[in-house]
């Protein structure tokens, strides 16, 4: 007999059930188990007379233990939540669990520790299906406009845009390095004549830093298209991405998240805000006092994002805002600029920046310039030969999928949201 | 004016086109410009008496550029291919390119140098879309049954599987390695109460050999479910998988597929001829003589999967043979047993190997003693972990997405059908 999952039983119907048991509560005459399978939970009643010989088998099994159950779901109105009951003839242990060292009351740290127990939560199921929902959402939209999906090496040669945050790895008798992004593959895929390409892959970053935004390792959606006009267009087509995968998420679990996150899903009304950096500064000032401090002049930093939020709901009743003109020397070398200003963005959404994205410099020659400005080397070398035998115009940019269901759910850290945390102290489990 | 694709442009009406100039041919009253999209090409005809100010803004422009032309397509007799010209008014160079490096008879290591030269042609564009095409599909499906897409680390503390062929990191003041699969973490997953899962991402092997099968990153599609019966619920699930990948890549290129790679896509029938690995050896003596030689007993080798190719193709007209009951001391420990048998298979097609799958075994104390069998210590011990505290019996199986598409096409290398290939002398670009 096939397994029956729990939300499509049918009453008085012989089937079989499978599931992690939730708890087990013994009275006087009757043993409940209560079973939890993906799609919900169901209390399995045991009388004590009836089912003496299955409640034999079930010595010795506690909470945590998976469990096989033959027999028939029927309705009760002594059943508190969800009228159902399973009335079992049969049953079979199929794992046999030792007692939890997971408490309920445990700090994040103990609870990666055991992070395969953590994430038995109906809190953590849901938010790692939210995120196989956005990226699935983010992607279907991509394949729709004809993007291409590549892979491309994490090893790499160089230690790329900065020496400082990059790992090194034991490469045979050299040296490589996992890459910090696919930023400068991304944009190899433009010359070698693929016009739409993106990539959802991991991305390393060697920093030693302990905040709820860092971790060493990340999933990257990245993408990157040819023949744009200038970085209007990277932003319509942020714009679109951002609403396809959210709307995927409101058809599937908007409800659920609401109940379980307190949070409601918004899908965003296009076009979303734009402000140039130096009007925000203004409206920061005049409407909240507050005044960039010198070192982050020409750039954004946490409290303007979280102030400029603000400003997007207050303005404009949206969560998202996207802020252009930033100073060149704030910006990477390889974002075009246009009278000295870099043709780019942040875009800010529930006070925390979750992109930068810009039209790229595919012209050789400034490109090379604006290299040998930021002081870069033979780092870049290989990367500049791209621009060399022809190039389309082209832009893109990149989204920390961790960070977006932390901002979409309201998790406090990377460290609860993510399937498994990655830090300078955390390598495991 | 927006761009339209080469493919959509409407007789006389004014439009911008743009691409690549894939070449320039001069003639005594004309000039043609040959421009390439990734919807296709048209000739572009300049009169050198009416365009002679576009044909200035040329001299100096060679194939390899990208360029911009407003104009009208027309239909013309004149035309060979296509019977398309496009009669331009206006033209802006995009990208001015040097003249290529890269010789029409390169061998495959300078045409790695310059990948993205080298990926320009209409065959690796298009080998680079079917395998996006073949991943969408496979995916597709996934969603469709309720698997939910993880992310598992890369970065990890321990050597894993086994100790030689495994990268290590300078991470922080202690080592860590690059994950050689996600088995462990995929397995984690059901343990953490996620029925459904898989994951498409870097796999890393540092196995210093250069064959044409072997690399040293590549992108492994994984799966892992639980709640099966046995193995053939695994073998069942990726029949589908395989099936739904080929069914899209055939609807969408199939044809041009044909033309250029001369492959049929076959979309396979269900179910694939399945054979014990004892009866296999038997028919590949008794049909071709061959006998598997002595320390191969118990398992496959490359001979012995061509064979089993042409066993399956001549007595059964089917591409693909799943293989099982291989020998325990040839397989992972991690593979459930049943009377000393490892309840995994091996999948064959076209020749080559491209899967293992199984049952894996879930009770803690059977996979400990199975994990001391093999000798395996201090790198599982975190792993045997997840299996204390209840997990579901589950199944799966990793496919590796280039060398699919390579079987599919007909490339007779990793190195000509991956993006950017990484070897052990091949850092680069």
């Amino acid at each position: 007999m096939k397994r029956t999952l729990l939300k499509d039983l049918i009453e008085n119907e012989e089937t079989k059930i499978s599931g992690f048991i939730e708890r087990i509560r013994d009275t006087k005459y009757m043993l409940f188990v209560i079973v939890k399978d993906r799609t919900g939970f169901i209390q399995v009643s045991l009388d004590k007379n009836i089912n003496a010989d299955l409640i034999k088998k079930l010595e010795n099994v506690i909470a945590g233990s998976v469990i096989e159950f033959t027999g028939k779901m029927v309705l009760s109105e002594y059943v508190k939540q969800g009228g159902r009951e399973f009335l079992p003839t049969e049953l079979k242990v199929l794992s046999n669990a030792e007692p939890s060292p997971l408490e309920e009351t445990a700090n994040i740290d103990t609870r990666l520790d055991y992070r395969w127990i953590d994430l038995r939560t109906d809190k953590n199921q849901l938010m790692l299906n939210v995120q196989s929902t956005l990226v699935q959402g983010m992607r279907d939209y991509l394949y729709k406009e004809d993007f291409t999906e590549i892979h491309t090496p994490k090893l790499i040669s160089t230690a790329s845009e900065s020496g400082s945050s990059v790992f090194e790895v034991q490469y045979f008798d050299r040296k490589a390095y996992l890459a910090q992004s696919p930023q400068f593959y991304k944009q190899m895929a433009i010359a070698s004549g693929l016009e739409r390409i993106f990539e959802v892959a991991p991305a390393f970053r060697a920093e030693n830093s302990n905040t709820n935004r860092h971790t060493t390792e990340f999933t990257s959606f990245d993408l990157e298209f040819a023949y744009i006009d200038s970085y209007e267009d990277v932003m319509d087509m942020e714009e679109d991405l951002i609403i396809a995968g959210l709307t995927l998420v409101k058809e599937k679990y908007g409800d659920i998240i609401k109940e379980v996150f307190d949070k409601e899903v918004i899908i965003p009304t296009k076009p979303f805000p734009r402000i140039k950096l130096q009007d925000l500064y203004k409206e920061l000032e005049k409407n909240y006092g507050y005044k960039i401090p010198e070192f982050d002049v020409g750039d954004m930093n946490a409290e303007a994002e979280g102030l400029a939020y603000k400003y997007a709901m207050e303005k404009y009743g949206h969560e998202f805002i996207f802020i252009t003109d930033f100073a060149k020397t704030k910006r990477a070398f390889y974002h075009m600029r246009k009278d000295d200003v870099p043709q780019g963005y942040d875009l800010i959404w529930r006070g925390t920046e979750i992109t930068t994205g810009a039209q790229r410099e595919h012209r050789y020659d400034i490109l090379k310039a604006q290299c040998d400005e930021k002081g870069l080397g033979k780092d870049v070398e290989f990367y500049l030969q791209f621009f060399k035998y022809g190039c389309p115009p082209h832009g893109g940019f990149a989204i920390g999928v961790d960070r977006l269901t932390m901002l979409l759910l309201g998790i406090p850290s990377l460290k609860e949201e993510m399937f498994i945390f990655r830090g300078p102290n955390r390598l495991e489990p």
